[in-house]
């Protein structure tokens, strides 16, 4: 997800950005490119807040959370070896702030059933997992608790693909709901326009963990360079000599993201016939490993431990902040006693 | 709602028991015979916790929460003058325990919206509300709270009426699926069935706020003598003389609940016509000043801050009992990190 606009704020401070992902399993080169690049430029250039959504990863992960504790940690140590940088950032574990459950209880009851029906996400999710029984209740309120994520931190800005553009607007709407009904207490966040790269998996598709198609970031060297040389090609490219179309080719789109420097010659080799895509896939797997060598061994330096004591900071960072804002939205709602 | 049968535990401790009632609004007879002669008796004889159910009120009254301070405590400075031991039973405020919101969130995730869609009062409400665009998120998860309410405290038997029978049953169901998947951590809740008496208001039909047709235990006496004389009785019974049909009078409904001394006389001065309805609905009028004076004068003679102070404590003596069950639950779910 790269960021193609910015809304610096008018009094020239950073505006606050808020991003979390779930911890569902390993990260890919999909991901690398989408998330983590995206997030070490929100960190430089605003008052970045990164959360790990383990509540949101209930909605579809209810039945196998005993991976939870794991995911999190990797996920976490990954920020870390990548550059995300607590110091500069501040990373959290959403079910640490347990008051995000109860702006939910809030929010909920005055959001009306058809927004939340009528969410495109919703029922593609309800499509793609419909053999699991997981028309839940939480799956449904999902944009309800996407909604408390970031006002409950004030976030002004949220990073969103064309595909999530509906979840913003409908936290917008049920913000403007509750701060017609309770008075102006809660941000209306706006959407920062983003582009989701679309990074093909061996198998062309888009890549994804549950596609199976997927080149994990902390894959051993070996491992990337089989995966690499297991891509499918331009089909019409049988052996050497035949010309290739590089436009189509997934090797191609990997090596325009990891080779700018071979890009030339790589895309004249293959359109001439003179590259076979053995060896061109082979390239792309020396390559993949010397990208992700640092960011490997920077990994394999960190303690395990580093990521509980990351997550026990942030959630003392952002504490105050969410207290500020239970205060007021309590006060509003006449719910102090 | 009279308690019609017990559930002794085989230990010999007494079981725990638990309900709950929305602060929407001044108590009237009928809840004084449905709600508090119900409480008096489980106080004694179960290990009782009591709660006001603020959050629940958002569900129907979240544009009108400016009310919510005085109708919390008005109503425990009810419960108190009417004879609730905060000694004996625990008595709290749902908002003050913030878990409840927490694992409210964690059921959602398991709890199918078919099963909440299918419960008979959350239709009915919909269709009673209609008009003031009730159909929010919160309304259908209302039974999921209602669960949280019961297995939070760990609570063993509920006190329901018929109409609540398909809740309870619903919170049975939550509970084994959570243990299910998770362990037998929850405790599933039993029913006590019990009969809640029908109280005609002062237009025959059931009494309610709503109709506006209730006489409310706190009406200053000469309100009371003035509600019951405006009273409907049995229309074919139009002058002195005329005899009249006490199993259908609403009046005389209300004698079999305040009039025991002279209820014989009255049923037979009406059916003779020699007891016409004017100086039967004074008898009544005097009854009702009679029966709520000395719950009157103990009302009065509290001091508004008794409320806060009965609330605090109880928050403090059910926050082990509260923690504990979610010590218990985030660990089951490996949400401890």
């Amino acid at each position: 997800m790269a960021v193609v606009s910015e809304s610096p704020q008018p009094s020239g401070r950073p505006a606050r950005v808020l991003t979390g992902y779930r911890p569902t399993g390993p990260l890919h080169v999909g991901h690398w490119f989408g998330n983590i690049q995206s997030m070490l430029e929100l960190q430089r250039t605003h008052d970045a807040f990164f959360f790990v959504a383990d509540w949101h990863a209930l909605t579809t992960d209810f039945d196998r959370t005993e991976r939870l504790p794991g995911n999190i940690r990797e996920l976490v140590l990954d920020w870390l070896a990548a550059g995300i940088d607590p110091q500069q950032a501040t990373v959290y574990l959403q079910s640490h702030v347990s008051e995000v459950a109860e702006l939910t209880l809030l929010l909920g009851m005055i959001t009306p059933l058809g927004w939340l029906e009528r969410v495109p996400t919703y029922k593609e999710r309800l499509r793609d997992l419909a053999e699991r029984e997981i028309a839940n209740y939480g799956l449904l309120g999902y944009p309800v608790l996407q909604t408390v994520d970031i006002v409950i931190v004030r976030g002004e800005v949220v990073p969103v693909g064309e595909d999530q553009v509906a979840h913003l607007e409908l936290a917008r709407e049920i913000v403007r709901r509750f701060n017609g009904l309770y008075g102006e207490i809660l941000v209306e966040p706006q959407a920062m326009l983003s582009e989701t790269p679309r990074i093909p998996g061996t198998d062309g598709r888009k890549m994804s963990s549950s596609l199976g198609n997927d080149i994990r970031i902390n894959d051993e060297p070996d491992v990337m360079r089989k995966k690499a040389s297991s891509m499918v090609t331009d089909p019409q490219k049988i052996r050497l000599g035949d010309p290739g179309r590089p436009e189509i080719c997934p090797v191609f789109a990997l090596h325009q993201k990891f080779s700018p420097d071979i890009l030339v010659e790589t895309e004249a080799g293959c359109r001439a016939g003179t590259l076979g895509c053995v060896k061109c896939k082979q390239n792309l797997g020396e390559r993949l490993v010397a990208h992700f060598g640092p960011f490997q061994e920077r990994r394999r330096a960190l303690d395990p431990s580093a990521a509980d004591d990351v997550l026990a900071a942030g959630r003392d960072k952002v504490r105050p902040v969410v207290e500020q804002t239970m205060k007021d939205v309590r006060s509003a709602m006449h719910l102090t006693t």
